[in-house]
């Protein structure tokens, strides 16, 4: 089999970790496997590296925050190579642009464009585990570039594809996906497959164990993603298209996000393009929207809410009192301390009572929903942020999914 | 005027002295100069990457190695840029393949094979400043090599004679070139002006303001060097072609090198082949031989001695004793505790009585010569280790080198 094995910067914090990296990849190719690895930057480097542009000028160009940022990787991989040579397993580093990882030119967070995997085709038959490093490409300009956020879970979907490997592995701190978060329910199950779609969803939805950039692309070019992790055995969790949508379970998990604000607009004028006006200004100032909702109109007026995260509430509150006027809006509420609570599954769609259920849930817990919004394969629910982890338990306990 | 700048390790060592280097290279952009700076890694961080490589492997791969430590000049060059955009001074970095900087493949001691300056001559004439990544190239497989030793010297040189520079300046932490070690000499004096051959010497003497092989590069290119301090402004030395060797002093400087062990072998065998026998093995070992001398035969007998570093002794008696009977040598010798003093200057050829007054010299102070070694612009003497001190004052005396 062709494998793409992804380790974080947790996975290769130090020189201990790394040799366990090692061992773990020789055991795959001692199976017969050929294995391409995915680094990331050693624990603290990225951090470290920031720090020191950071003392230099408060706004660092993104070109050469890239050209300082993607050295964090190519001292993973060539650690880990030498790793791996030392117990006697043949392998070579490559930088992102020599596993030929082409981007386009938006430094900080580029987009994958292609991947011309010759040199690690190449590589492979001659027998040697290619180690690759994440989270970095070249542009059409001969640039180094970064990924951004989530990037080398991306590079390594991006390679499997290419490569058409059997398998992208990505390991991570815990076992694989859960049916909820297991610092908060007691009785989690860990799920043995999941479909793209609703791994995108509780990826999106504040289950952090793979960016949802990586799902996007897993789905897109059909590659099986497993997650499992980098400390045991276990099987993880493999991502995959489900052929039977009848098979789905009608909720497979419960995600939940503790750092929600709301901001409302009271009485806002009722015409075409106030809503674009003020979304277009908080996306000016880089204000990450979440949740939109907006009332039924009533006589010529409307309510409009939107939701973001706490740290980009004050600037979102200062991006709405600016075109308050402007938008001609009666006035303006706030909320911070809220949280997001969501159930996914890809069978809902066929159950049209999951939703009710989810309300009376929190309902019969004296929960109170301050917003809803709902996709085809979930639906998500703005509530206190004290009530987080009693609305999670209970939407586990009513949805069986101990039993998943 | 197109100048190349070159700043070491210390130079850049924390972003305080970035900063310094930043603003000095603005100076001379202020002044209506193109530059291109060429830096070395930040102090330490490539002794840091090494103890990291040696946690994983006593013998890290040499393609391996050149991955590793390349990053450290990227994180340099990443950071000096930002320092000049942050002073308002357009800057772009170049790592040494983005430069055009191409070598053979011998990873850790590449040499350079050619140069591309393409991009570099575009972002010049854009009206950037070019910040390149010293110590590092790309081979003709497309694999990060890193230059070896003086690394960053070798690349500034050679950047300058790529792109025809007026002038390569070697940024360090003195003056310039001096008649002999100040911390030895109370009264030495600055060079204003020395020739490559006699910077040669110097260099590969002992006297480590540049590495012996950018002087090589820059005596074949013809490129002018200036060695200057990084922490004033004093014109430095200027290394060029001396057009009139009669204008030469007799003597320019004096170097020594208190790293001397010496190894003798007695009554070896007088036949051809017996030294190539000898040196052979101890190139094979990678012992890094500096003085030769072979005595005037008597009776079909021959006395061989060689110097070699103290560090390389141990190394050097093994092969020695190893090939002794082979050689048929009656008997081995070794002495540590050696240093060379040498005079150096292009005018010595047309003065033959030099040489005699340097052994004069030395001889007044009772200081015992072991072994003497001549080139056209230099004679070089191996004494004990404590006279050393005593000889450089005496010899820059006795050739009035306090009135250079």
């Amino acid at each position: 089999m062709l494998l793409v094995k992804k380790f974080g910067g947790s996975s290769v914090a130090d020189p201990e970790r790394i040799v366990r990296v090692a061992s773990r990849v020789k055991t795959a190719v001692d199976r017969g496997d050929q294995v391409v690895v995915v680094v990331s930057a050693m624990g603290d480097t990225t951090d470290d590296l920031i720090g020191l542009a950071r003392r230099l000028t408060p706004n660092p160009s993104t070109r050469e925050m890239d050209m300082l940022l993607s050295t964090g990787e190519q001292v993973s991989i060539a650690l880990v190579t030498m790793a791996l040579q030392q117990i006697g397993c043949a392998a070579v580093s490559m930088t992102g642009p020599q596993a030929g990882i082409r981007t386009d030119g938006v430094y900080g967070k580029a987009q994958i464009t292609g991947i011309n995997p010759e040199r690690m085709h190449h590589e492979l038959e001659a027998g040697n585990v290619v180690v690759v490093a994440g989270f970095q490409g070249i542009s059409e300009s001969a640039d180094i570039t970064t990924l951004g956020r989530g990037g080398s879970d991306t590079t390594a979907v991006a390679v499997a594809a290419s490569l058409k490997a059997d398998f992208c592995e990505i390991y991570t701190d815990v076992d694989g996906v859960y049916t909820a978060d297991p610092r908060i329910v007691p009785n989690v199950c860990k799920l043995d497959q999941i479909s793209h779609d609703e791994m995108l969803e509780l990826a999106s939805l504040g289950a952090v164990v793979l960016h949802p950039r990586a799902v996007e692309l897993a789905k897109l070019y059909g590659v099986p993603l497993v997650v499992r992790s980098s400390f045991n055995h276990n099987p993880g969790t493999l991502i995959k298209e489900v052929g039977n949508l009848e098979q789905s379970a009608v909720v497979t998990g419960i995600a939940h996000d503790t750092n929600v604000a709301k901001i409302g607009l009271f009485d806002v004028k009722d015409e075409p393009g106030i809503a674009s006006r003020i979304f277009r200004a908080l996306a000016a100032e880089n204000v990450n929207v979440d949740m939109i909702i907006q009332g039924a109109t009533r006589g010529g007026r409307n309510d409009i809410a939107f939701t973001t995260s706490r740290d980009d509430l004050a600037k979102a509150l200062e991006v709405v009192y600016g075109i308050q006027d402007l938008v001609a809006a009666e006035g303006v509420c706030h909320a911070e301390d809220l949280a997001k609570v969501s159930i996914v599954g890809a069978g809902m769609v066929s159950f049209p009572g999951v939703a009710a259920e989810m309300f009376r849930a929190l309902a019969e817990e004296g929960i109170n929903i301050e917003m809803i919004s709902t996709s085809e394969i979930k639906v998500s629910c703005v509530i206190g942020l004290k009530d987080v982890e009693r609305a999670v338990r209970s939407l586990h306990d009513r949805f069986k999914l101990h039993e998943a």
